[in-house]
């Protein structure tokens, strides 16, 4: 089976077909663009929206892009093999934990096409064999990335069945991952909320959840302010469509004097609309907010923003709303910062930093094939450790109980 | 809610805790035994075989023996706080990835009064609430050991919320833990191959898969005989109602003639009937093995036996019917071993040792909820770290990205 074969390859191989690959694409990126124009082509033709249209499409320049993305993990240390843990027990036995790659992963994605080839390099790098079942909207840039990238495997001696398109004609094909347990170790659902929660419910394949992100900044009455509206504005404002943006602003009334005109002014100046409760609805231009918006994952240059009558209500509101993914808070107060840590059950808590930072990238990982917001196995920016198991090998000279 | 206070709390005040639940139990200990007397007198009436009521009975020795264990627990360092991963980032973001408590742990198993101790103070010391859900033959008995451990834990200053039993009286409250996502944060069914199976079928929990071992001893061309001999022994007739047992015996043709007459006899001189292939079967007492005998977990004094012609073949046999347990393989020919160890997929590989040393006990762990054998999240035996999720802690001075 091509996902053994995989799994005993050396670090050496796994980096050369990388090379391969990020080379093949290079070579025939031609026939890739040419390909996502018919998607994009078809895609205008069903009245597709603008930015689901940005997303789709492919330029020589996202092309370059998914190829320097190939030779980066080919720079990464090699995730299988590594000692996790050791020791020589008291009989004698040595005890090593090793890590070794899943076997065969499934990754379920909406949307772009380059999603294809991270998550095939991810996954070679890994070692392990990945099925692609990508978004209709991309299905015929998906095939020509991928016979480009087998193509390029075969040519590097590794067996090209470790990367594989699963066919996006109908969600049979989904409903066939989510029940191949035995047959894949493990699903990653990417995309939106829908995707995600219906994956979840449906699989019987080990399932990592994914990305959705409520993400709150708490502003302290401890609070520098100009650091706070620094934090709150790139949190909101440096991306929208992530998961790691702000969607919830909450301010300690000791501050909320100081910092709401101030906030409200900076965050209308760059293009949000506030959705906020009766302290923040004094303001001109903010939309009063519901306990919908409070939940939301915006996902656009909107925020939902409340006053707390102090720390306790804020990890309230959070425990209620939080999706979980990335909480920040802005203090300058010891205590506040240590309760506020100890007590957000989160993925990841930002200490006077922006929600921004939780990303494989920003955290050093070199690769992400996403953000876990679930509890087992992986939470927070999932790199290429995320990606293996381990075994244990128990070594004596003929040791019995 | 009782599962936020338990996480919060100090090792300290959790390790007092599972003192006054030792106690607890020695001084309650009639009120535990009458209890237990209930469910032993129910199961007699009922016809149930002697091996079951054994599992079922409890002892003084038994209930010393709980208490003990929540001592043990006692001593070992506490998992929640640890920083697994730590680095200060280019940008002076300071990244730490530190050890937190699942939440809520749901427990479903089978027969044992034992287990609700142990995984209500592995839960506890882990910082876990836990639901415990025992079956209804052990329902009177785990009603009286809940209630002290609650009183117990109340007197410790713990809301006793933090151990509560989830009735056994029908299959309707297995199903809702096995929905409650959102409230259980994983499940973790201990018990027989259907149960299990079941469990992973319908949840939407997250569930570990713990426990049904198909181990096969590999005896290689190169092995010792004596040692093989130790070694299959050992693994065979130590204890065989566990999931560490082996259950299939591989022989290598070019130390067939010498093993098998020395193996068929000590193993019969044990007791074992051994179901064997061609070539086991020309000895006397030996049945013919079909090809489910291959593939099953006997739990008893019984063991599948072939002969294989190469380590190819064993390995490939191993891929068959292996359950992804414990395997073992005894030779001197370190290509054969570093092979072995490389090929088969399974949680642990003994390597001249006996299958019997897949324990958490065994590996230094100090207690064990029970063995996985899934890739994600653990694999092999549990101890206190597997029972705990992470959390990243990014802590800056007003970053922004």
């Amino acid at each position: 089976m091509a996902s053994r074969d995989l799994a005993l390859a050396t670090r050496a191989t796994k980096d050369a077909a990388l090379e391969a690959m990020a080379l093949a694409l290079e070579a025939r990126a031609d026939k890739i663009l040419a390909a996502n124009g018919d998607d994009v082509r078809r895609a205008k033709e069903a009245g597709t929206e603008a930015p689901m249209i940005d997303r789709l499409r492919l330029t020589p320049a996202r092309v370059d892009g998914m190829a320097g993305g190939l030779r980066g993990l080919a720079r990464l240390p090699d995730p299988v093999g590594e000692v996790v843990r050791g020791s020589t027990l008291a009989n004698g036995l040595e005890l090593r934990q090793v890590r070794v790659p899943f076997g065969v992963v499934g990754m379920i994605y909406e949307g772009r096409p380059n999603v294809t080839v991270d998550a095939a390099g991810i996954c070679l790098k890994s070692g392990n064999a990945v099925l692609l079942r990508g978004s209709s909207s991309a299905v015929t840039s998906n095939a020509a990335l991928v016979a480009i990238l087998r193509d390029a495997l075969s040519d590097a001696g590794l067996p090209s069945d470790v990367v594989q398109l699963v066919p996006a004609d109908s969600r049979e094909t989904v409903k066939e991952l989510m029940r191949a347990r035995g047959l894949v170790d493990v699903l990653v659902p990417r995309g939106g909320a829908g995707l995600i929660s219906s994956v979840v419910e449906e699989s019987t394949v080990p399932v990592i959840e994914t990305g959705v992100g409520n993400c709150h900044v708490y502003v302290d009455a401890a609070a520098d302010v100009d650091m706070a509206l620094a934090i709150v504005l790139n949190a909101k404002t440096d991306r929208t469509g992530v998961c790691n943006a702000a969607e919830s602003l909450l301010v300690h009334a000791g501050v909320a004097d100081e910092f709401l005109p101030k906030a409200v002014h900076a965050l209308q100046e760059a293009g949000v609309t506030i959705h906020g409760d009766a302290a923040f609805a004094a303001y001109d231009g903010v939309v009063p907010v519901t306990d919908d918006d409070h939940g939301r994952e915006f996902l656009s240059l909107d925020i939902s923003a409340a006053v707390v009558p102090d720390l306790d209500a804020a990890l309230e509101h959070i425990r209620r709303y939080s999706t979980g993914h990335s909480e920040a808070i802005v203090s300058g107060d010891q205590a506040a910062v240590r309760r506020f840590v100890a007590e957000v059950d989160a993925a990841a808590i930002l200490v006077n930093a922006s929600t921004r930072f939780t990303d494989g990238g920003e955290f050093g990982f070199g690769a992400e094939i996403g953000i876990s917001t679930q509890k087992l196995h992986a939470r927070g920016p999932m790199g290429l450790t995320e990606m293996t198991s381990t075994k244990y090998v128990v070594t004596g000279n003929g040791h019995t109980r």
